[in-house]
């Protein structure tokens, strides 16, 4: 694969579970970025050098590494891939407008949707858990809604391309019409854990 | 002043008290941006319809109506202004690495900073309060230091002139070596409301 926003190396720090470290890999599969992938092993019970090193105020994967600076935050680091190799496909929209709308969209899905997810798997009885999950579809209804209106003829958020919004919320939010063809995308694929591997990493962290 | 990014009307929804509006008067009078402001009475109390209808997943302020289109949530108004009036002078720098640094930071005072403050203006007790202090602290000090290491000679957080993280933190936090050049600034000077404005505000927000 061709790098042609610069000859410096690049390197992603995630870890398996997380679909915000999978966002930095679709973003830089889509600019066919060669990059080396570093799995953070144990991120639940330590964090690993480079980790504390490359992310120091978060500590958080996904760290994008590229040459000698750190990028750190998921949507940050698809917008800036989207930056830093401007050859075809972008993964913004191009019309200030529709960049708006999409940053509007993930924002929402970061702050709104995964506050209710965190709440729902979190949620220590029936009614909390209740509670998180009709937060949760409301969510849903809204980004269904602002997708429909987005949408411009086509499986993707913006219209026959994957995107910002797509990777922003396709990584985990099933009930979506954007999902079968986000998940069959070859730059997503190989990537997406199973439902099985999910659930043990989940009983793992919130001790269930 | 001249449009050069579009010949639609353009309107800021905001209230005087919002940090968050500032911001969005700050980036249009920094890009000569001809605009009808108008003030949300009562923000506290009630929320007006054009409020309601212009935002209605978020119902907040500000909102940057540009001919029919909403455009929602400051620190995306501010991006949006940015890019449809590219005339100079920007508010993004113009390298990946640097817009990248910018958009961490500034997502930082919207995320550490903001929930410190709010924790320390809400809380109930004087140990509330010494906790939401130390942890805006801290964060002051991280902000700091990426001042410090972004700044290529000059007042503001990226050097000579006014950006995106001057805008996104200078309408508010004082203990920075950025503050004073910011508050001095012709394009922030008018909208800066008083100490004790914000005070009588925070007391009814606040129940003191």
């Amino acid at each position: 694969m061709a790098q042609n926003g610069s000859n410096s190396t690049v390197k992603l720090l995630g870890t398996w579970s997380s679909p915000f470290a999978l966002r930095g890999r679709v973003a830089l599969h889509l600019k066919s970025v060669e990059y080396e992938y570093i799995e953070e092993a144990d991120v639940l019970n330590s964090k690993s050098d480079l980790l504390l090193k490359s992310n120091p105020i978060h500590k958080k994967v996904p760290v994008l590494i590229h040459g000698d600076v750190s990028i750190c935050e998921s949507l940050n680091i698809v917008q800036y891939v989207d930056e830093s190799w401007p050859s075809k496909p972008s993964i913004l929209p191009s019309d200030p407008k529709d960049r708006a709308a999409a940053r509007f969209w993930a924002h929402f899905v970061d702050g709104n949707c995964f506050e209710s997810i965190d709440a729902a798997a979190g949620a220590k009885d029936e009614a909390g858990r209740m509670t998180a999950a009709g937060s949760l579809i409301e969510c849903l209804a809204a980004l269904e809604e602002g997708f429909q209106k987005s949408n411009k003829g086509g499986d993707f958020f913006g219209g026959q391309n994957i995107g910002y919004v797509d990777i922003a919320c396709g990584a985990i939010l099933g009930p979506l019409s954007v999902i079968e063809a986000f998940s069959a995308h070859e730059a997503v694929k190989p990537y997406m854990p199973t439902v099985a591997e999910f659930i043990e990493f989940a009983k793992q962290k919130f001790n269930v």
